[in-house]
This record gives structure tokens, C-alpha cells and sequence, in this order.
């Protein structure tokens, strides 16, 4: 449907279009969007007048990262992405292509946001029975979980783009067989992480103002892969009563690519009914799910 | 020892010197530093060349927080206090006093720091005792208190300056009397805030490259004043097992002025001594410990 080659087994196709940062050995991280194997130039296809108002917009996409453009709000990001589809599928290939499209594969991701801030959510009743399982054998799912989405803060400014290297990080650990309640500092011996989806939330709103579960979708701009890094057995000391701290805040890792909630229409579905019943205020109605397999591949290196 | 007359009384002596940034009704907020009833306005210090490399202060000091210049460490922000301080204390009052001077009283001070994180550490015994006898009667301190620093990422990105109202959050709550582990969701009634001493660290440091205690105090810039509002009723229903979260993370105030950690050297003394003695890596030597009476005044509006 484009006259640029797609292949069809690429996760980038035009349903996708993800928004991420990149440069290409310039050294001039700027906004593109991952089509096939290139990726548009955001501030180029501003320049060549594709989304009107081209200062502005050449502007938007020149900064270090996309928080600016996510600022603008879904009627401006979706209007983006539908101008770049429409360009992608006009009947012959454009004068402009050329200066608009990157090679992907040579490109470098950057990290597509600052994050100002971080909250995890503790969010399957089976990831929350299982990690809770670890830590308190005899009590994994406490009465809270049912009610209201558990999460807490984690450390925003450890987030980092995909390929960074993660430290094992050292704390204190209780060690078998030790002393009770006496730890020795060392590396971590129980390092893993829980593949999740995260949301990236950029529309401003008011400090003391709550976003209605109506309205909630208005300031999703899209999603990313995270990778949880988790020290086991320092946050198994560390936990109680603050949660969790230095077992999880040395790095987490997000993908490149920022994955708009409007691609995922068709992946919608249903939520597991709740009971509970929510009260009023955590009601949603419609398809709010996402029926998505994510899949882990190990290597050593 | 000032041409500039300083009350005796004022907070804000030679020895004090915070760094704020603020505005005077003009929308250009830049950097500055507090001193008896005025403002020394450190952007037109550094035009008028009292620091050296006059444009690239000038710009560091016209800039909306200090993060930039919290930043360049403490051998440059020390050299800017110690300039500052000497033009203080000429023989007589300067030419360019007027242009660098401002008035404090009408002066509106903005958020200082832009916080990419923040982490809030539970550090006083008595009030992990008291703050734990409140949710778990039986068993206040937990055994990994007397060990390490227990802490927790609060929400960055809902700091706000002293002055800015605070609204009260509603949540759901464990009404005394009502059915077991069956909340309602209402504005919180128990709604109080812990008086905090806040440190700022912007120095930047290396992901995985841990800090050690030694070097501990060229990352710390100064302190703040930090309210740590806190509705208990709903951190008390959510807190476990992720610990403080929607209870803490309406809104927590700082004071504008940062004061640097220099200026209270007359008020360090040792700190209690540890049962049991810290790990090595938590160990350190000399006064590092703080003794400043801090005061609340409630009233009603």
C-alpha cells in the first residue's frame, strides 16, 4: 500500500508508525518515526511543509527529546501520524523521500523522553500472587490489591533506552544460614527483571485536579517495552514498610520506539471481570485491555 | 562588616547566603542569592563581571532553575559564594550595588531546582518509631532500620515551592466501623505533614558508579525546608507491600532558598552512635550530623 518497500513481516509497518529519538552519527538527536526498515525524519518532513506550520513543527522535532510534541496533546500527535501515513501512501513515490528517510538499521536510539517522573504498577493478579510469593509465602495477595491499582515510585532518572548496560548493583543481603536479621554488603546473587509494559503518560494536568477514568486516554500518548530490573535479595531486606528502594532503582531499561495507544486498537479487549466490583471513581467502560503476547529471549553473551 | 545594612536579626547574614531564583514582576526569572531584606541578583553580578567569564555566568545565572549551575560542583558554586561575600564586604558601597541589588520583600520566588528525583529516607529513630506506631502498634521499628538507610522514591514531579496551596486528596479510606478491608473512596481525614530537612544533590554522577560516604558532600549542594504532607488514612489501606504512595504524592512544599550545606559547618555535630555498628560502606568519620532547632507555627487562614 506504500510505494516504499515494507516488509511485511516487520514489526514496523503502517499500522504501527512509533515515534522515537535517533541521529545518525551527526551527533543531532531528532524525532523520527519507524517505518520498515528506515525511519521518517520528523524534522525534515516538518521542513519539506508535510504537518503545515513548519517552523514550529521543525521546532518540536529538532528538541533532545519528544516530551515537547507528547505536550501537545492527542488531536496534534495523531494528526502527525496520519499526515505521515498519508504521505507514505500517496500513488507514486514523493520528491521530498529521499530527504525525509533514515536508514533504521544505522541509525543509534536514544532515550525518547525525559522522565519526571516514574510509578510501577503492580498490575496482574498473577504477578502480584507470584512476586508476593517470594517475599511472604504464607500471604501473597494482600486484601488491598483488589480494591485499587497498587503501585509506588521508582527512581525516574535511572530509566535508560534499550542496549544500556546494567550494573549488577550491591546492597545488603541476608545471606542463608547467616545470622537473623544480620546482612553482609554484597553484589546481588539473585538479579533478575519482569518484562512490562509501560505507559507514557505527557499531556500536562493540574497538580490537585484528578484525570477521570473517562479521560484517561487523552493523556496516554503511547507504549513502550520496560525492562524491571529487580535485585531479589536486597529488596527482600530492604522492603518493609517503604517498598521497594535499591533492589529495583538501578536501572530499568525502556524501548526506543514509543508505540501510539491508537495502534493497539485492534489489540483491545476486555478486562478478567473484577471482583470486587470497582467503586465508582475506577469504573471504565468498553474494551480497556490489551490482549498483546510479549516474549523473552535469553542470551549470554 | 557589610556597607549594605543587614538587621541582625535576619536569617539571611553573610553567613547564611541561600540561592534562590525569583522574578520581580517581571517574568525573567533568574538566579539569585538572599541577603538581610534584599536579593543579590547574580545574572547582573555576573554581567557586571564579579565572577569572571562573564557571558557564560550570566547565562548560567539567567536560566529558570539552578540545576545548570548546582551542576558546574562545589569548587565553582563556593568560588560564587566567596566572590559574592568579599563584594559584600568592600570598604564601601560599590557602583554597581544598585543594579545588582534587589528587593527581597517584593521579589516572587519560584521552585529553585527542576527534580528529576526524589527520594525520601526515613532518618531519625524516634520518628520511624513514632510514624510506625501508627500503623503497626505491635511492632514499630523493623529490623532493617537499624541497619541502613530506609527509603523511598517519592512523586518528583509534585514538589512545589513554599506558598503554593496544597489541595487535600481524596482516596479510599478503612472507615472505623465499617465492614473489614472494604473501603470508600472520600477526601482524606487524617491529613497532617512532617517538617523535613531536604537535600539537593545535582552533581551529576555515573550511572552504576556508586558515591561513597567519603565523597559524599561535594554531590550535596544544600538544604531545604520540605513539607512532607501526608493523608494517613489512605497511605495506611495502600501502603503494603509497595509502602507510601497516593497518601504522600499530592504535593510535598520546599522552601525557595537552598542554603549550601557550607553554611551550616557551625552546626555539625556527631551523630548518636550506631547499635549495631554500620557495614564499612556506610561508615563515617567526624561530625556529619546537623543541630538546628526547626520550629512549625500553625494557624488558620
Amino acid at each position: 500500500m506504500s510505494w516504499l518497500h515494507i516488509s511485511p513481516d516487520s514489526d514496523f509497518s503502517l499500522h504501527n508508525l512509533p515515534f522515537g529519538i535517533f541521529h545518525t552519527g551527526d551527533d543531532r538527536p531528532r524525532a523520527g518515526m519507524a517505518i520498515g526498515s528506515h525511519i521518517i525524519d520528523l524534522e525534515a518532513a516538518a521542513g519539506s511543509g508535510l504537518f503545515g506550520k513548519r517552523r514550529f513543527f521543525k521546532k518540536v522535532f529538532a528538541q533532545e527529546t519528544l516530551n515537547e510534541f507528547i505536550a501537545l496533546g492527542k488531536p496534534v500527535t495523531n494528526r502527525i501520524r496520519r499526515k505521515v501515513r498519508e504521505w507514505l501512501e500517496l500513488p507514486g513515490t514523493p520528491e521530498n523521500a529521499l530527504s525525509i528517510l533514515a536508514d533504521r538499521q544505522t541509525a543509534t536510539m536514544l532515550m525518547p523522553i525525559r522522565v519526571p517522573n516514574y510509578t510501577d504498577f503492580y498490575s496482574s493478579i498473577e504477578h502480584a500472587t507470584n512476586v508476593g510469593k517470594m517475599f511472604r509465602p504464607d500471604n501473597p495477595l494482600l486484601p488491598n490489591w483488589r480494591w485499587m491499582p497498587i503501585g509506588y515510585h521508582g527512581r525516574a532518572s535511572s530509566i535508560v533506552v534499550s542496549g544500556t548496560p546494567i550494573r549488577r548493583p550491591s546492597g545488603q543481603i541476608l545471606v542463608p544460614g547467616g545470622e537473623p536479621d544480620t546482612p553482609i554488603y554484597a553484589p546481588s546473587r539473585q538479579l533478575d527483571f519482569e518484562l512490562e509494559m509501560a505507559f507514557v503518560v505527557g499531556k500536562a494536568s493540574t497538580l490537585g485536579e484528578p484525570i477521570t477514568v473517562e479521560n484517561a486516554e487523552e493523556h496516554i500518548f503511547g507504549l513502550v517495552l520496560f525492562n524491571d530490573w529487580s535485585a531479589r535479595d536486597i529488596q527482600r531486606w530492604e522492603y518493609v514498610p517503604l517498598g521497594p528502594f535499591l533492589g529495583k532503582n538501578f536501572g530499568s531499561s525502556i524501548s526506543p520506539w514509543i508505540v501510539p495507544l491508537e495502534a493497539l486498537k485492534p489489540y483491545r479487549v476486555k478486562g478478567p471481570k473484577q471482583t470486587p466490583l470497582p467503586l465508582d471513581y475506577l469504573k471504565s467502560k468498553g474494551a480497556k485491555n490489551l490482549d498483546i503476547a510479549l516474549e523473552v529471549t535469553l542470551t549470554s553473551p
